[in-house]
């Protein structure tokens, strides 16, 4: 029988995640489909929908129960899932509902506002709304910390990955900033020296492209009973385990960039699906925070997608597609094509080995802004400064500078270092699978996802949320995160052969 | 200054209107894009958001409130909003948490079995779950006829249309019952001596007939940027002001049930778009129970849309819309061919002047169900009975007989006769606006809605909730609601040329 203690946090956590499903499918449908002057009435609902979480995590009687339940006879599971309910707890005590409300809505101004001061390059006009997101993020950072017994950062970090701390990856960025910048030297030498790949000839038909990327998606394991594939301006996964739904955009320019987003978001997706259902509804049954969710994307898109073998069974059907003809279409040409390596002003377009560099950049302003030793006013001039340092290359403008970004837009700070560790942690888990499954490999060649997602799925998506992501990766792997596996994959992608 | 208590309500009931919002947007989300296979997670959302609102309701705060604010100082809409508040109090107060959670779960899982008893013409399968509907639903109608002080029958036309009581249209039904056979056998005569209307060669590409749906729907004054036009099953109309969303089903061999059944809900959606937005998010604000919501929907369509007038504005669109040839597409082919009249098995099929004779039977069984005096068991008898007696026709299964309508299986008694109170007041509107219009029938000739539009928006639109629907149509109208305008009608689209 359950404990009653435990037993009535579960029906209390079960509305939560209830609710926070409705909010995801209405966030969906806003990305997605949504019409857009039905914007200001959705965020109401929203903003409502959040309210009434924070409040039912924030009543009284919970306190009570998660006290009485640590008394109770739990087992292990049990237990994982007590200690991610108090840690929620934690998180929603520490912020007043009035500070929780004025978060939401300075960061609803913040980004309508910025949805339009981005296009017109106007800092100086939206500065003034997110210096008030960051004043409010300054202080929700300090009142989470003294609940959580941290620093303001760290506990902004706990938001997105929980128990991640600061200090966990400091040595692990300090070597990327030392070891990258010079291997992104050496690959464009290297790649200068070779005749460049050539681009398939479009365009691409939207229709054409999402057919592929619907053979592919069924390929990698998505459940197509389960799940649905539609546009959005940037490509996201949601949904639920038994209703997944992802999206891309097309250009009908070049089809691999909607292509390699469809993978990537799959990964992510496969990983929700994988989760226990014996768990549903429950905090511990959830995936685990963003660093793993990030690493199960891109072991799907980086380390198997891009990879040689899966080239080998992707190509025909690339070019099927499109009714290709000619070398541009042959799997070296095409994986020699999403290899290709430059620094570049925009994240998101960016590639994998220039990718973290980005990410240690944003990494350290936030870390500045929400200690108080950066202001918004001067963002302009430190991220042009980290630009060049890091990158070699200034931005012309905020636009593509500054205000590229929506995280810190939304009032999401903490965020942004969770890219990179799912980077690492997905060549560290990819290298402990292939050791692991000595067939993996060639399976992926014949477009065969079955023995990686059998690994993942007894090595990460079982576990759900029942341990932190720090033990689970040295249980997966057989020791704590480190960079060895992903330096010595980008060396042998990028410099290899 | 807001009073109060009174004060205090509007911040509840605008927490339930946003949760139902959300409700709403899921169950289109549901019928419109959903994979099959996430039907069963949605079901468990939308059920936590009905107990959630129904604990809200169920407050026990509210009932002070609400006796709080009757001794507060209110203007006329806000006693109307409190007035129209304790009414949906009483309603969830009649019926325990217990309750209402039985009948949520029943009529979900007799809905669940429907969809396959159905087409397999299996009644005696899906009896056992019909009758526990039945029984909670019975039950349901008891104890809310006590907190109402009505009948069991009363109290659940009281949900769909608030202070409706058999009583009001029991003259009005048996009017009809009287007339409508004779004038369907008149009118059968008449067209069976004509040649008959000729179909326009399909096929017609779903693409195509959206496009169509899309140029009507403005025409008659859908804000495409406040709205989407989907596919399902059954054509339907949701969403919220600022973002209504409706839907149709395409019948690739004959275009013109898609492009009605758009103007149909066409007209629900203006409704909702033309609400006052002072009271947006409160009970008073709200579209008025069904039947006007209903003649709202058969004002555009049945008055409007398939009179001749407009028929000379769509009929050129039509024919281009497909590349249409010869006489079948013209005006008045067209027309004819949307006035044809005979007796059917099938209600959603049926023409306008049979349709009520499928409503008096439908209301005649669920009124003797409710009062116990009719068995589940008894009902395909009870059925068959009924359509020979009323539309001479007897259908030769289950599947085109008792179980081809989903209200029942979902638990929704006392809603049919909001259909045929809705055609009918949609007649002595549409005569009024003429009266008071003149111009209006020839500007619906050029496809200009502004005149009618204008005068609904005024005379029933801007009215929201702020006053029941017989008083609604006696102010709009100058006489309380009578089946006269709407047997003119009949008579002058059927018989008179």
């Amino acid at each position: 029988m359950t404990p009653e203690a435990y037993g009535a946090l579960e029906a209390r956590f079960r509305r939560l995640s209830l609710l926070g499903e409705a909010s995801r499918l209405l966030e969906w449908d806003c990305a997605a489909l949504m019409p857009r002057r039905g914007a200001a009435a959705r965020a109401e609902q929203l903003t409502e929908l959040t309210l009434i979480r924070h409040e039912l995590l924030r009543d009284p009687t919970l306190a009570d129960l998660l006290d009485s339940a640590e008394n109770e006879v739990l087992d292990s599971w049990q237990s994982a899932n007590l200690a991610t309910m108090r840690r929620r707890w934690q998180h929603a005590l520490a912020v007043s509902a009035d500070l929780h409300e004025a978060e939401t809505r300075a960061a609803l101004a913040c980004e309508t506002a910025w949805r339009e001061a981005r296009p017109a390059n106007d800092f100086s006009g939206l500065a003034p709304l997110l210096t008030e997101v960051v004043r409010l993020a300054r202080e929700v950072a300090t009142v989470k910390g003294e609940v959580l017994g941290c620093t303001p950062y760290d506990a902004l970090l706990d938001q997105w990955d929980a128990g991640l701390r600061a200090a966990d990856f400091e040595d692990l960025f300090a070597r990327l900033a030392r070891d990258l910048p010079q291997l992104v030297a050496t690959v464009a030498e290297r790649q200068a020296a070779e005749p460049p790949p050539r681009l398939p000839n479009g365009p691409f038909a939207a229709a054409d492209q999402q057919r592929l990327a619907e053979r592919l998606m069924a390929a990698v394991g998505f459940p197509a009973e389960h799940g649905r594939l539609d546009t959005s301006r940037h490509p996201f996964s949601s949904g639920t385990p038994e209703d997944l739904r992802i999206t891309t955009r097309y250009d009908e320019d070049d089809f691999t960039s909607a292509i390699m987003a469809v993978l990537h978001e799959t990964g992510h997706a496969l990983y929700d699906y994988g989760l226990p259902r014996e768990w549903r509804y429950q905090p511990v049954g959830e995936a685990l925070g963003m660093s793993v969710h990030e690493s199960q994307s891109l072991i799907i898109e980086m380390q198997a997608c891009r990879g040689r073998a899966f080239m080998t069974f992707a190509a025909p059907l690339m070019r099927e597609a499109f009714g290709g003809e000619g070398e541009a279409w042959s799997a070296d040409n095409l994986y020699r094509l999403q290899a290709r390596v430059a620094p570049s002003l925009i994240r998101v377009d960016a590639d994998e080995v220039t990718y973290p560099l980005h990410i240690l950049l944003r990494t350290r302003l936030e870390r500045l802004l929400i200690a108080g030793e950066l202001e918004v006013s001067d963002l302009p001039g430190a991220w042009a400064e980290g630009m060049r340092d890091d990158l070699g290359i200034v931005p012309p403008d905020d636009r593509d500078g500054c205000l590229q970004d929506i995280h810190w837009v939304e009032g999401i700070f903490g965020y942004f270092p969770t890219y990179t560790l799912g980077a690492v942690t997905a060549a560290q888990l990819f290298q402990a699978a292939r050791r692991a499954v000595p067939e993996l490999e060639t399976a992926l060649g014949e477009g065969d996802f079955r023995p990686l997602l059998g690994w993942l799925g007894k090595n990460v998506h079982a576990h759900a949320s029942s341990l932190d992501a720090r033990a689970l990766v040295t249980c997966a792997t057989g020791r704590p995160l480190d960079a060895d596996d992903f330096e010595t994959h980008l060396r042998a992608r990028y410099l290899a052969d």
